[in-house]
């Protein structure tokens, strides 16, 4: 029996195109007249029951998800052991679904999620449930194996390309007098693929960034320095963009990790934008800025980029064309090919729980900044500009609180 | 004798429209054939005769200049002294308008730059040289008297309010299982004109910011972080936008000034972000993220408000008028009325080293959000959306290096 009830959830850090792909996967699964459900909060929504209808969504509501960044559904930061070492743990999920004869799900994530995803077919084969599971590439940090990209990652760095280029601009207006320096933070533990991105801002010496620091090359900081300086007297200003995971290379430890703790003995909030300026405050004396857009780089959905907005709802069509093909679980990989790219399905294992560094040919000679096949890379996600519309002067993003739970099982067809 | 030479200079942060008003300025000067000058670096570039020509400009350029943000001329901060108490300190300017036949200075600034257009005026009477100054106000800050708001200010909070609401987005979706409270820190070290503004965002209670502190009232920490904690209680999590010039009731002294110093005995860099969220953590226990989009937020040229370009736009093209009608020196106020502005001369003293704090009844009983009277003042500056045009996926922000320093001095017409 093939009953095709499918459930869409994600979970870990949110971008400005998740909902684009929900918004056009509940679309098509209409389209196809598949009922579909979306979990609250990722897997802790299959855990807990908490399913949201989608069949009272208007077209109107429908266009308005797909402009609104972040999720409506709310995501989740939860792991779940393998069913093996701990069955009675999964007992929520498996009532969650019998009792909305859920046979499919479509969970978008990034390497976390991806291991979620395999988890709950392994969960699923030892209770001999059939349950299928496509995976739908997700994550700002672009650290996905089995993808060109990830949703997401595109949108966010044309917006910090987008404000480094701003910032650089106003760096250079007031050097003569007062900030010499300036440093914004950006997004990546482990990797540095948004910090290089921003290299695209610079087309010409003299605009920034001029340093990238990435986790990719443990930062020799006297080096940095040195460097900083002769760009500050070469070109009267400096501006660096540096991931929140880079590795001091004389402790191999991140930044961060060695800052001290406070009073209370609390580790100290803060991460490298405050620690680098300290450094340049203190040992080149130059008045230093710095900016750390957190949260706002990766729900700004003010400024997207278009092969991320085009790419997101093209994968959320392709999953429910995958389910209705009733094809293998798998996960849905993007593949560049001159210039397009194409929706390739490839094992679910392939991402989950490895975490992808920016190829060492990205990189300028001095580690620092990009090459010109890094260039080649970036240059075709950071293209085309897609905004939402306004009212009032305010973005219109999707109403929440018109998202209702599915209290009835869902029909079996 | 008239000779109607024209530098326009300005001075302090730049904002996203100062280059729109020279763009302006430089058209309209062009059309009744006004020779005009642009100083480099403001009151710099008149001590150390460093001009830009402006008639190497083409059309094209100047489209280009008004969409870029910050100041591609340069901006300073520097301090002149009254011309009785040091006359060296002048001769240096007075060169450089007597070479250049200079007899009308065009100055944009906040309260220190129109304080410097005192000074001008001042120094030229005693030193009996015909000269007038215009003063054309600027400054993201919104704290100058003598004008409804400062351009540079509505394209800020704009961008402000677009953020504060993206960032919301996210933190809700976060918040079940990771951050429950959010911050962004804003610019505004006396007033909390920016950070009151971004309460625009929030058109429900359950829409961020939920708290917003500001210089006006001073912090009472303990009944903060209970209201903090009450909220993330009541809505799940809690959304909170702080001045950066924000003052501990306890103390009377701004929360930056608190910090401790670091093992190298200077004072900590990090703002009310980091502090703020230090004292979430160690008082409540709650996950908190902050963003501190510094430079950003005034240099946010892709997303920029309709009033702010249109009037930047105005005050350039009616500062020109004024020079022809030989008006008398003057700041160039924005008086609204009935949902339009006129551009009316008033005293250069009016706002020269004041600054106007956000009226009490803006802000609503608790003084931590807006009251209707405040949404009334705030709506219409941050209506409309203007963008620039892209190349490549980065706007198309004028190249400094296409200026040029003017060498000969100006004919007399």
């Amino acid at each position: 029996m093939v009953t095709q009830n499918i459930v869409y959830a994600h979970s870990g850090g949110v971008t400005s195109v998740l909902n684009t792909t929900a918004s056009s996967l509940i679309a098509t699964a209409r389209k196809h007249q598949l009922p579909t459900l979306i979990a609250q909060n990722g897997i802790l929504g299959l855990i807990h029951n908490k399913l949201y209808r989608t069949d009272n969504l208007s077209s109107q509501d429908l266009e308005r998800l797909a402009q609104t960044p972040s999720s409506v559904f709310g995501s989740c930061r939860h792991k779940l052991p393998h069913h093996h070492d701990d069955p009675r743990a999964w007992d929520g999920f498996f009532n969650t679904i019998a009792q909305h004869n859920i046979d499919c799900i479509i969970y978008q994530g990034g390497n976390d999620s991806q291991d979620t995803s395999v988890k709950i077919l392994e969960a699923a084969t030892q209770r001999q449930i059939a349950l299928k599971c496509y995976g739908i590439p997700k994550t700002i940090d672009n650290d996905l194996y089995g993808t060109d990209f990830s949703p997401g990652f595109p949108s966010c760095a044309k917006y910090l390309c987008t404000s480094i280029a701003e910032a650089s601009l106003d760096t250079r207006a007031m050097c003569k007098s007062s900030t010499k320096v300036f440093i914004m933070e950006v997004m990546g533990r482990h990797t540095g693929w948004l910090a290089l991105a921003t290299a695209m801002a610079s087309r010409q010496q003299q605009q920034g960034p001029h340093i990238i620091l990435t986790p990719e090359h443990p930062v020799d900081v006297q080096q940095w320095l040195a460097y900083t300086d002769h760009l500050v007297k070469e070109l009267g200003y400096c501006v660096i963009v540096a991931s929140e995971g880079i590795i001091n290379s004389a402790t191999g430890n991140r930044l961060t990790e060695t800052k001290q703790t406070d009073a209370f003995g609390h580790g100290q909030l803060g991460g490298v934008g405050a620690q680098l300026a300290q450094w340049i405050n203190t040992h080149l004396n130059y008045k230093t800025h710095y900016a750390i857009p957190d949260y706002l780089q990766r729900s700004a959905g003010h400024l997207r980029a278009a092969i991320d907005v085009y790419l997101a709802k093209q994968l959320g069509q392709r999953a429910i064309e995958l389910v209705q093909e009733q094809a293998d679980s798998c996960l849905l990989g993007l593949q560049r090919s001159e210039g397009d790219w194409h929706i390739i399905p490839t094992s679910l294992h392939t991402c989950a729980n490895r975490e992808k560094p920016v190829p060492l040919e990205y990189f300028s000679d001095n580690k620092m900044h990009i090459s010109p096949l890094g260039r080649e890379y970036f240059q075709p996600l950071i293209a085309g500009e897609v905004y939402p519309t306004y009212h009032q002067g305010l973005p219109e993003y999707f109403d929440a609180s018109q998202l209702h739970y599915q209290q009835q099982p869902q029909p079996i067809i």
